[in-house]
């Protein structure tokens, strides 16, 4: 017998993701041809250029050969506060990176971000209800496994949404119910559109089971407002859902009229303790960009112990999650505290990234901005900018007069095209805004401002020459 | 709402997973009380006081903090080729451990591991077909997630099996079809019984679409001969079986009348070219040890481009697997040369793990027969032994008479009561064979032999003691 897809999994079939679809294929083949291509298709900053805290990677690299710190010439290598935090993290952890952990992982690294959500958000936080993760996605993962009981349990997504969560849900055999973000509000939650999207899907006999939440977007880059955050609370609470709060780029807030509120503090400040409320965060983002590390956390709230048991018999399935990447997150929420040797380089390396991924997304903004057809009101946080693209309407295409898969798909193949021509002619590489989804007959691309400043300044001159050029030849053809 | 059982996934809350089950958190517990607990449950050799390969750990540190490689301090740190090695991978990788990779893996460490098949088995591999996964689980449940489509849908597994297998079965919603191993035949694959487990899952509507082998065997220690791997990929083609061939054990076979074939090999020798097979190593066992790295790959053979394609779309989805992994495993295949200054080195630790483990199965071998009502034949390979134990039949239980549920779970209570009174006397904390599966009316237990010598021979003098204790109390109840 030879597989054919007949024998795979419908679910798996079904299942998408657009972030690293054909155009990122292609834009690899075309690099291997010698040409040079802007990478702006995936948050990966290391990948293009960001450099690794010291401090962080000095501590690991004592972690992983601890014989180092017999040697006298280590001394001379590392900062004291370095040798003495590998030390202790040792004394509490003798077993090193080699051994598996507890399946929730490192206990004194989950009292640490215990310790990290107190500090951050002043409210109480459980070490026994952090589990963490190889990064971010998988604590999702387990969250939609565990709730998705049938193929008519439904999970309410944004519309754009990161499409781990479409994917995630096709292969959990749920359905995914997308609810519109609020472009012309800043990309903020509407409560029309929420209840709109539920409505919806009832007829279809969907039972909805909870909400998803991108706090800073991705792929809008928006920052929640705390009464935004109060509003979905409030909702969720009204049609018992569950809520996926997805906070992982809770550092990159860039806007000074931007401020980044946790689900778990304005819950706590609003005394609700019937919504079951999973928060992700991850050591990817923010200013350390450890993508390759896999390291983040699941935090459980409103959450029974017995529940909390079948998350915890889920991990031991899985063993444990990698220990570098637990040791990269007890780093993260864990940093050198002031009058320590490595603190100034610390905060020095530090703002030098925030500031630039800040002035990216102003050079981004006001090139983009600049261009007659494309628009762009964010970012103010994460590292993406979802670009509005005005297409001229095609000759002959009567999109109204289409079914609505049909439309669809007649759509998402204009911004693919879109992006494939720009990979082809510029170099640039992007997600086409349908990857993600978007409102009919709107069309988007999502660029990250990951790659160095000089080539921001490239991409938006690129940019602007290629669309004046697209839009004139697509009317020609129209 | 809060969150209760109804709300959960049934897949999920059948899912069991007993190696880290209830006597390991009793195990636990006692420790925190100051009692000495023998952990016997786990095959975690780094938790148990094997130390790491100083070549691997090294060229890690290296890799982590690259900036060492400037200073001159670090020469003195450093074997030469340690040095040469770690440079070769940034020059081949420069993104180092925090980016994101393809998503198959770093693509010169798929191409090492193409080569150490081509290698071990003298056959041709494509490093297309390898996918670089966190762990062997990871790559396990890659394959049960895609073949399983819906819930008759069977995947033949062994009885004993490690329960990875049968809590992945269960999340995905297929079926398992066990197949006993033959316990008189030194844990083989016996065709008669792989027939009959077929046979009596065809009335149930369930539809057999793989089978999963392990070798060398996890719980058994048992080593497959050529022949028996020859007879299962017979018998897969025959009836249109997928297979997995769980071989992370591979390095660990002691026996000297045994060896490790590969399915690869061997299908491969039978010409075979239309059975699918899906190989798993890892790069936690062995003599690495290195389970907290979660590293380890899948090799797909015999499978289409089209099909291969769907299993790099699924691996997208999870992003990669985490960099640090992906460089041990490709450490494991790319060991340090003859004529390299780290080799003797790396030669003497490879020895000294291998010949300790070698040795503490010997000693529990013996040490084990020479207790009346516990026998064991193996091990041969692995890190386990499955101990046979005779325990008197209880008064008024009369389990002829128990419908077969019943009776699994009363033999599954008796087994794990022994197990609990073992570690509550001795405090040696094993894996009661329930946790297994056995052969109704069988008892066993598994344990590893990775705990320190005098360990093992301490463990050996008080099971010894504990098992007459045992017997004697509960005759005089039955």
């Amino acid at each position: 017998m030879m597989l054919s897809r007949k024998h795979l999994n419908e679910n798996l079939l079904r299942a998408e993701y657009a972030v690293r679809g054909s155009i990122v294929l292609r834009a690899q083949e075309l690099e291997l041809q010698g040409k040079k291509i802007i990478y702006c298709n995936i948050g990966n900053p290391q990948a293009l250029g960001q450099r690794p805290l010291t401090y962080l990677r000095q501590i690991l690299s004592l972690i992983e050969y601890p014989e180092l710190m017999k040697q006298q010439a280590t001394d001379d290598l590392y900062p004291k506060d370095v040798l003495a935090k590998a030390q202790s993290i040792l004394e509490r952890h003798p077993h090193g990176s080699g051994a598996y952990t507890q399946s929730t992982g490192i206990p004194f690294i989950r009292e640490a971000v215990a310790q990290f959500i107190r500090d951050r958000d002043g409210i109480p936080a459980d070490s026994d209800r952090v589990i963490l993760t190889d990064g971010a996605s998988k604590g999702a993962q387990a969250v939609l496994l565990a709730l998705l009981r049938e193929k008519n349990d439904g999970f309410m997504i944004p519309i754009p949404q990161y499409p781990l969560y479409s994917a995630s849900i096709a292969m959990y055999n749920g359905k995914q119910i997308g609810y519109y973000l609020d472009e012309a509000n800043r990309w903020q939650l509407n409560e029309a559109a929420l209840t709109e999207s539920l409505h919806e899907s009832k007829p279809q006999g969907i039972h909805p089971v909870g909400i998803a939440v991108i706090n800073p977007g991705n792929p809008t880059g928006a920052v929640l407002s705390y009464d935004n955050i109060k509003m979905v609370i409030q909702f969720a609470r009204r049609h018992d859902l569950c809520i996926i709060a997805d906070e992982v780029y809770q550092e990159n807030v860039y806007d000074p009229d931007s401020k980044f509120y946790s689900f778990a503090k304005v819950m706590h400040d609003l005394d609700v303790k019937d919504v079951p409320l999973f928060s992700l965060h991850s050591a990817s983002k923010g200013f350390l960009g450890e993508c390759g590390h896999r390291g983040g956390y699941l935090e459980l709230r409103n959450i029974s112990s017995e529940i909390s048991a079948e998350f915890v018999k889920l991990q031991s399935i899985n063993l444990c999650a990698n220990v570098v990447g637990q040791l990269t997150t007890y780093l993260m929420v864990s940093p050198p505290k002031m009058g320590e040797e490595s603190y100034p380089l610390y905060i020095k390396e530090k703002n030098k990234i925030l500031s630039a991924l800040k002035n990216k997304a102003e050079i981004l903004k006001i090139g983009i901005n600049e261009v007659e057809g494309l628009s762009l009101d964010l970012p103010q946080g994460a590292m993406y900018a979802f670009v509005k693209v005005e297409l001229p309407a095609e000759k002959g295409a009567n999109v109204e007069k289409m079914k609505e898969a049909d439309r669809m798909q007649y759509e998402a193949q204009r911004d693919s095209d879109y992006c494939m021509s720009l990979l082809e002619e510029t170099g640039i590489c992007v997600v086409p805004g349908s990857g993600f989804g978007q409102l009919p007959g709107t069309f988007h691309f999502r660029t990250t401002f990951l790659p160095p400043q000089n080539e921001i300044e490239e991409l938006v001159l690129k940019l602007k020459t290629f669309h004046e050029n697209y839009v004139k030849k697509e009317s020609v053809l129209s």
